[in-house]
């Protein structure tokens, strides 16, 4: 037995000997960091290597939150107190949220700034990737604005619910002129910042918008209510859902209508989501049929012919997810759609599975099929 | 020396005793608190409790950012994983600043959400104060919006750089309806986000607008550039507070003028700022006197009527600061103000000192003077 872990050892060793020569020695921070902080950093490969101080800790992990090749990367420490280590393989394009346990404490990098997902403020880390420019900020464009608003709801008692709404960079200069709303949301553990923080929305949008890609619109980002929701509770995801419908459709887009210039009716609103998200959208757009003109489902499930009725309920139908999910299912429901007589789009993210670069571009290949 | 000692540590085991006897057990969590998580705790005396799940690790410590009770609490680890402690003293109502430390590790409470300060994203625990009505959310008005923008600017490189922008609730409802403008900048260590999260500010201006106390108006905060300097390099904050003019005035306010629903003329503009916002503050309107009709000091210097140099230049000046900072230099500069025949103002906020509570205060105070 003994013999046998040696030379298992040593395999190992060997394994991790090769993979090191491999590794680029070209990392830098990532563009998650905070100011004046040099870790995570990231390499060419899509290595991510993580640094943290922790001069009187035994243990210091760094831990995908979904999946990805970063989860359960043992940091080790040096004499300076730093403990540091790079991930076993290259991570995929784009962004992941991760956290640091030190010695069993879950706690955000110290690194980076904070991101809302996995039902908690979590770590980012960004991949460059090859098509970034989509999503990357340009000077020489106008450039839309991000508001935080606050809307009155009854649902689980009186209050005020936030939301995200960008507009894009011509809004209110023509006080004439008014514009469609797209409904965007988040997934299971994010909340109403994860669309327009790790989902670029506005710099899509302006990039899309300034190269006259896509319609000016408006995009508003609300919290899905399903953060308390376990996976495998279908009683419990329902309900959620039906209280989406409450809050988006009878709270949030009246409000909307009121303080923005929009058009209010169905013709000019899509409704789309990613993960969770997508399956809000698809309870809530089918619930409500008089709403919506378009509908987005990004690696959050499909729709059948048979659900939404008719060709004549909607204008046009988006499905997504990364090739790394589950593609032919997406591809197969749109080619379903199109039999029946819809105006339906599949797309595929190259290279990705269920992560933010599968939406940034699942976003910039939808909004462009809208209010056309 | 044994023997002392043991005296020593049975007088300091007695006055904890008799400090925790006074302790009132009816803690919640404070409103800092992340979705789900409970701790942070306050009570309704002041003092605050922690609690950190490190299972692992040997000490765990919570030490404040900016002085205060909470500086250093060590706390005890439980049988339960937990490490668990409480604050010494009653810490100021308000919001405060604060970092915990694991084996070494300097990180936010995974308990708390992300607040911008220290020249870090902190963690933050609120202590409500008797007067906090005048900053909490009210159900019963209409609301403001909080924009993120992102204005060009040539300084340092052609970039983009983020601010936020508040807009009252009427904003826009009326397309030929202008505003006057306050642009308000953070202190030391903080950022855009200081003053719209922990100070606020779209809470303070909704409420006063409601109430007919203070004039709609816009309130626009950016990055102050001062997070590089350090404290007595006067050279490096003098070379700060002119990059600040150049963005603020040149490149900002033009922006604001072009893209909002300002009057763009001095009559209608006011600067303020809190600590080092408040040295930019001084250091920005004395350099470009025909840009702002109004001026405001929080917890940041004075003015003198010789470095104004006539009531002519200015409409109004505010200089406020905590009752543990140095009220009489305050008071006594307006007072000198007023004789010079200045319109001036001076507010002390009673029990609180260079903390935030000081400056929701100060913008509760100052903003009814200003555009009147």
């Amino acid at each position: 037995m003994k013999k046998f872990l040696s030379i298992y050892a040593l395999i190992s060793l060997g394994m991790a000997m090769q993979a090191q020569e491999l590794i680029i020695e070209d990392f830098v921070p990532s563009e998650t960091c905070q100011p004046g902080q040099e870790y995570p950093q990231v390499n060419s490969q899509g290595y991510v290597r993580f640094r943290v101080y922790a001069p009187e800790a035994n243990s210091v992990i760094s831990s995908a939150g979904l999946g990805g090749a970063m989860h359960g990367t043992p940091l080790t420490k040096n004499t300076d107190g730093y403990f540091i280590g790079t991930t076993a393989s290259p991570e995929d394009p784009g962004f992941h949220y991760y956290t640091i346990n030190i010695d069993g404490a879950v706690i955000m990098d110290p690194g980076t700034n904070p991101y809302y997902g996995c039902g908690r403020w979590a770590s980012g880390v960004e991949v460059p990737a090859s098509d970034k420019d989509f999503y990357t900020e340009r000077l020489d464009i106008a450039h839309g604005n991000m508001s935080l608003i606050h809307f009155p709801s009854n649902y689980q008692g009186q209050q005020l619910r936030p939301a995200y709404v960008y507009t894009p960079a011509d809004y209110g200069k023509n006080p004439s002129k008014r514009y469609p709303v797209l409904y965007l949301q988040h997934g299971w553990g994010e909340n109403e910042t994860s669309w327009p923080v790790q989902g670029k929305v506005a710099q899509i949008m302006d990039n899309l918008i300034a190269d006259g890609d896509a319609e000016p619109m408006l995009v508003v980002m609300t919290y899905g209510l399903t953060n308390n929701v376990k996976f495998g509770d279908r009683q419990g995801i329902a309900d959620a859902m039906k209280a989406l419908e409450t809050v988006l459709v009878d709270e949030l887009i009246p409000y909307i209508d009121a303080n923005f210039l929009t058009v209010a009716d169905k013709e000019h609103r899509a409704m789309a989501g990613l993960s969770m998200g997508g399956m809000g959208t698809h309870a809530v757009t089918l619930a409500r049929p008089e709403v919506f003109n378009y509908y987005g489902i990004m690696s959050g499930g499909i729709y059948t012919p048979e659900e939404i009725g008719s060709p004549d309920l909607v204008k046009h139908v988006f499905i997504s997810c990364g090739s790394k999910e589950n593609p032919d299912k997406v591809t197969e429901a749109v080619d379903a759609l199109k039999a029946a007589g819809y105006s339906a789009q599949s797309y595929v993210s190259p290279g990705t599975g269920h992560e933010f670069l599968t939406w940034r571009r699942s976003l910039h290949e939808m909004a462009p099929q809208l209010f056309k």
